[in-house]
């Protein structure tokens, strides 16, 4: 019996033991936990003992407004690094501000319309451009970011490439930062689509650092501003992953002109958004310090599992050759790398043991990695005891699945 | 000096009168005031007070759920009165979720879409026809309902006739219910774009009556599918008028091949209504009996100002020859027809007076009246000695406007 034979015996006698123990543990979206969520409790009732008037007087329960109140555009301008005049603030859906921007493209758009995806990325971005038959062509991620000379040659040479999808801070799933460079060579990106070319700069993870220094904060429209590309960018973020997943605020930055387009269609949209839960924020976060000190709080539950799941990852398969990992300094997710064609085999093996992960492939466009490789991991929401149990798992099932092969 | 000079000239003094006083009174949205919006406030504190926890186990902190929380969906079934099956809960936004409906189905309408628009009828609903490049043909609005002659003819005739809008319970802005009648020719509607016809029944003021019985529920989308429409209507309602404007929450009710389409876009479009505000307004309201108590207070507000309104119409234009109106039992608004091409100087010289009304023209499509003679008048937002002032330099323009010509 070979090594390598007994090394597959053991691993899955290894796995067999836990497997009885019939566990259920989700490791698929990146929700936050309950000891997260019960930071944000003040917000539940801070209207009651505040009142619903805001800075400048407006009645919040009432109808109006589409910018978003004042202090809301302040606040998201501080978070943004922006500046507050290039903020609307909307409900409380992010991944919904932008779907509107890119319906709203669409009549511009031609019909065989392209998006830069850099991969692996976010499966919602990829799921709306797949919505409105916008095709994806994607470039791979380094640590720096996407691959610019591949993003540089798509942008520059075909007109019907119109726009592209970036997480620039803690990207989802690696948790890369975007380098200076890699910000000034986007900000500067010549496309032959010309005015009809929109970045669309996701930055969800931009206050959520939970070791080392914060990464710095970035104008990304004054730096496009400053490079003649004033109108590319959309700026997104939210409350989502700062107070209550899907019961937050977001907010979009962008330039006048693009501003302009987009208040057209939020007038026929709709009456105006929840004042009432942006007042809410405003009044319980005040600024960019309040946020800063709310999300020291968070980092304290999320670091301590981002580095056992590191620990586990490291333990069980460095130097094995059998796959390749990063452990980020913030955001929500760690990506991992099998060898080629062993990532639905490990996530099978992982849900047959009762680990649920994302499915293998909804990193990429269309949900085939053509590698069949890559895995993003959702440490935030089981508890320790939880995550230690399905990373362990995890571990045998890509060492499994590696020897299989 | 003939009368009418004479007449003429005493208006034109008492009007000069109030002009002189500089008020500056609003009578132009149909908004909530103060005393109506105090009634909610126990909204504020409700789940600081018990939890977020939905009847299912939901923590409404968190991610996930399209269709909203059951007890919502309970809720707006009992309000709109169709099975609970039927009903998705959304944001803060009835509109916005027309608006979503009718562009999910512009792929499927031909380019020279058209929709039925009862006239007047509401602005917003017309803006949205507009921005989507959807042409409106108008059919009059009877005390009955639309004109169902002009509605079948057009509806069966034509192809390209794809969708109409309804305001069923206290039609805006005229305070009209569509008789049986007309809600069971509506339900039978032959149409020649077959399943490509949808009714966009908003049914805002379905629980809003403020004096008499109010209105019989029916259970339109069951109305609809027995006579072969199924997938015809689209049910819309929400809280706006209930508890908060604009920070309230909103439903549709739809067949369940509609509510298949609509989930699809859903999904990509957002990861989640706020359960939380949906999950405040189950807790605080409760039920259908909850909602109708609540409901009695607003009345107990409202009726005054509406009865004001009447009587001052009543005592300084009736038997006059220069205008109609009708004081409806619910609803936020009243209107009234002047003399042909008396509407846009009514209004501005109520405007040159402090007060503001809805521009005229505005309960047309593409805001022309062709008969420059209606005006909106919504009694909510002012208070009682605001209206008086209001209604009373209102009725002087009238007359004005009227002897002018």
């Amino acid at each position: 019996m070979t090594d390598r034979r007994a090394r597959y015996k053991e691993c899955l006698a290894l796995y067999n033991e836990y497997k009885e123990r019939g566990l259920s543990i989700s490791m698929a979206r990146g929700k936050p936990n309950g000891e997260q969520l019960k930071l944000s409790n003040g917000l539940l009732s801070v209207l009651a003992g505040e009142g619903c008037v805001a800075a400048d007087g407006t009645d919040c329960r009432n109808y109006g407004g589409t910018d978003g109140l004042p202090e809301m555009r302040r606040l998201f301008a501080e978070i943004m690094a922006v500046n507050e005049k290039n903020v609307i603030v909307g409900g409380n859906s992010s991944l919904g501000m932008m779907y509107d921007c890119i319906a709203d493209m669409r009549g511009i758009w031609p019909k065989n319309a392209v998006f830069i995806c850099p991969v692996p990325g976010y499966d919602r971005h990829h799921n709306i451009c797949e919505h409105f038959g916008i095709q994806m062509v994607t470039v791979n991620m380094t640590h720096e970011g996407p691959d610019m000379d591949a993003v540089e040659a798509l942008a520059v040479s075909d007109a019907s490439v119109v726009g592209m999808w970036c997480v620039p801070v803690f990207s989802n799933p690696q948790g890369y930062i975007y380098s200076d460079e890699t910000v000034r060579r986007l900000a500067c990106l010549k496309t032959a689509a010309k005015e009809k070319f929109r970045l669309f700069w996701d930055n969800a993870y931009c206050v959520h650092h939970f070791r080392g220094n914060p990464p710095a904060p970035v104008n990304f429209l004054k730096k496009c501003a400053d490079a003649g590309n004033e109108d590319m960018p959309i700026i997104f973020t939210s409350f989502s992953k700062i107070s209550f997943a899907g019961a937050g605020v977001a907010a979009l930055a962008a330039s006048e002109k693009n501003l302009e387009q987009i208040r057209k269609r939020l007038f026929v949209q709709t009456v105006g958004p929840d004042k009432l839960n942006q007042l809410r924020h405003a009044k319980y976060f005040k600024d960019i310090e309040g946020i800063n000190a709310h999300m020291r709080k968070h980092a304290e539950i999320i670091r301590p599992k981002f580095e056992l799941a590191h620990f586990i990852l490291d333990e069980n398969l460095r130097g094995k050759g059998v796959a390749r990992w990063h452990c980020p300094d913030g955001g929500y997710f760690m990506s991992l790398n099998t060898l080629q064609g062993r990532a639905k085999r490990t996530v099978r093996l992982c849900a047959e043991a009762g680990i649920e992960f994302t499915a293998a492939g909804s990193t990429y466009p269309y949900k085939n990695d053509p590698n069949d490789a890559n895995i993003r991991i959702a440490p935030t929401y089981p508890t320790l005891s939880e995550l230690s149990d399905a990373m362990r798992i995890f571990c045998l099932a890509v060492e499994v699945a590696a020897l299989e092969s």
